[in-house]
């Protein structure tokens, strides 16, 4: 008789026509994400990694792990690309980390909806739908290299959002395919507001192979770098320019000095000491924003054309939203950041208070946007000169006693985070009948975290 | 020696190669507009009429005709086709009417980016760039015989503003050609800012020749009447509608009982006592609307897709706006109507006890738009049940004692309609500049109701 094989070997040998990365070096690299971004998560999620990553090619190839992995009790962790910020990627009680990059096909688009496999870059999609007179409602920073599943998964929204507000507005996202995690695992299709029901919750109440989205008109978007002498020129900028119904814009974010300084690779049109608003504006609202520019005293250092950036594949897009944290943690890694939601007309008020309130150490960084109720607001990626983790607790618990939402960054428990405590009933039914067995990415969700709640 | 010639037959003499309308029922019905809408300018305007109107071809027949008039000091008034609802086009001291219809090349249309003489009607221009993929950004419910530069001169926006806000919102006009009424007319640019300072004042502070609009991406806009048993729901429902960042929308207006059963038109789809929501949404939006006809307890009762639409040259859009009331007057012409602004975040509140207050004796309508501000509002185009000029006034000072903006639409003068009582420095400045000798439709401002200021 022999030995019993060991579950991720089992795996293996009878996957073995499955694309398994074996390099320990690569298992290391692809059980983690970007959530060194916090020092709390650093040290809570170091060393954390998958037995075994597998990149599967096909729905076939999905189906077969899902049910060898549930017969033989495997957790499975899903990952796109890896450009999460809370450890959604990282699993915590080992098991096999499930690659969807693999898993890409464009599938189609048509009357401003578009429909691809969950592992599909975003800017995979957006090349496929362009050509069409289309693009992406909201994407994040990272478009370049994460995917639709990725961002379904575990993002907001970001560029875009300004008009679309986040990805869980309702009529972003039409419909998702998911499998259910069991040893006959169901393909399910969900429809409207039921197909919100997996989403940002980290992979943990279903396993998502396909994700339908709304498309927005693509316009030709121009890019422009404005820079301030002051605080409140920049962001009454924002403010006018957030308001102006008749300047049709994608992207919109003031970044308070000394952030600024932070972006070296923009070093040529940021004077020392500046204050800058980053916007990406259609060709037909440059002198609408000129006239916006002039009004509050600000100076377009730079400039770049849809066809430029193009041409070049540099834009100033990817010096917004969690880029810029991530250019700043690059030249000074004593940042870290916060995630702070401000309140629908008291958002410019709340945004002076708070940066004299922690003058020097909090550094303002906010991104204007549509919120979910459909109000123009500004969210906040603030940076924090960080200097132990429970500073960072009273930073966050002193926004919550000056009346302005947080969503935690430095934790990964769903319920920590955005979700502010507790889940929808909807999302905890979903676990139910997509992780019955309470494998997919454990230790992420409080109310299940001794197993599937009855 | 000859008897001193009267102007007008100089005017028509000298300028005999001008198309001069000479009939005198024609000329009669080429002196009004839609003011009967209101029974206080409908007793006002009565019998005010040009004694000649003219239709030029040309800008070379415009300026001749505008030098001859200066000379001769013949009053002008502009109109295009006679859809505004104020009297603009209606000539209080006589002269010439000037129908700007003739006038109406469609020039360019590039980058998003449209501009055309003043007198294209709106259709056409529409008819114009949408095989481009744009359409325009904001257009009243007349515009099948609406020309822009009536739009641009008298009009507000309406169908499209709930995206774009009014015509006045920065970026939406982009230029404006006009020409300065004298014996040399000079033929001037505006841009930017500049453009807007003749917008809405009735062509007495300059003549415009030319309109240069930002555009929108065209949408295949698909249109659906839904009904609710209650008014709470139905305006709930255009409330929620109204803040889906994620449902893309290009009208969406809210008929309180008993206005649909003036809709006889539609009687088939409107059930006695009902009340409607009119709203057109991309064809990407229509799950997540009909989810929020199911939340609201609505029920679509007719359908058009934008090619039932094209085909059928049947648009539920000639129902809202100013549609409505024309549709209610010719079925009750002891209606008439408000303009009221309600209060961005108050405005479900006061629609609610505005309604309450006079209960069956002014009849919601309300259209949600970003107002000028980017708020997203609702704003209101009441039926009245008109008993005397007295008591209508009495309603719109109720109304101002509640809180809320009233445009009142029952007055010739700039002033005292939306200008609130006092105009723009830059707009009186304009004046002085294109209209020195105070020809162009006399009376209507009272800044220089007895000559041009100094």
């Amino acid at each position: 008789m022999n030995a019993p094989v060991h579950p991720i070997e089992h795996l293996q040998v009878e996957l073995s026509d499955l694309d398994w990365v074996t390099d320990a070096g690569r298992i290391a690299r692809l059980s983690q994400d970007f959530s060194w971004f916090s020092p709390v998560l650093k040290r809570q999620l170091e060393g954390k990694q998958a037995q075994a990553v597998v990149r599967p090619r096909s729905q076939d190839e999905i189906v077969r792990l899902v049910s060898l992995c549930a017969r033989l009790r495997v957790p499975v962790t899903v990952r796109g690309s890896g450009t999460g910020n809370y450890g959604q990627a990282v699993p915590l009680q080992g098991g096999v980390v499930l690659d969807m990059s693999g898993y890409n096909a464009f599938l189609w688009a048509r009357d401003g909806v578009a429909r691809a496999q969950a592992g599909i870059r975003l800017s995979e999609l957006e090349s496929a739908i362009r050509p069409l007179g289309w693009e992406l409602r909201c994407v994040p920073s990272t478009w370049r290299s994460a995917t639709l599943g990725g961002l379904y998964g575990g993002g907001f929204g970001g560029i875009g959002s300004i008009n679309y507000g986040p990805l869980a507005a309702r009529g972003n996202v039409l419909g998702i395919k998911a499998i259910t995690f069991e040893a006959q695992p169901q393909v399910v299709e969900l429809r409207g507001s039921d197909a919100l029901q997996l989403h940002h919750m980290w992979g943990t109440n279903g396993l998502v192979l396909e994700v339908e989205v709304g498309l927005a008109p693509a316009h030709d978007w121009v890019e422009q770098l404005v820079v301030f002498d002051s605080f409140d020129a920049g962001l009454d900028f924002g403010d006018a320019v957030s308001r102006s119904t008749g300047i049709v814009k994608r992207e919109l974010c003031f970044l308070a000095a000394p952030i600024p300084d932070y972006l070296r690779q923009l070093a040529d049109h940021l004077p020392a000491g500046c204050h800058a608003c980053i916007v990406a504006v259609a060709p037909a609202s440059e002198p609408a924003l000129q006239e916006v520019v002039a009004q509050f005293g600000g100076k377009v250092t730079c400039r770049k054309t849809a066809e430029e950036v193009r041409t070049s594949n540099r834009t100033l897009l990817e010096y917004t939203w969690n880029h810029t944290t991530l250019h700043a943690l690059k030249v000074d890694m004593t940042l870290t950041y916060l995630q702070i939601a401000f309140t629908p007309g008291q958002h410019l008020e709340q945004v002076r208070r708070m940066e004299a309130f922690f003058a020097g150490e909090v550094l303002t960084h906010t991104e204007f946007i549509r919120n979910i109720d459909g109000h123009m607001v500004c969210t906040a990626l603030q940076l924090v000169r960080f200097t132990s983790e429970e500073r960072l607790r009273e930073i966050m618990r002193l926004y919550r006693e000056n009346g302005i939402r947080v969503n935690d960054p430095h934790v990964f428990i769903v319920e920590d985070g955005r979700a502010q405590g507790s889940l929808a009933p909807g999302a905890l039914a979903m676990k139910r009948r997509f992780d019955p067995l309470g494998l997919l990415n454990p230790g992420k969700v409080r109310a299940w975290m001794d197993g599937v709640p009855a």
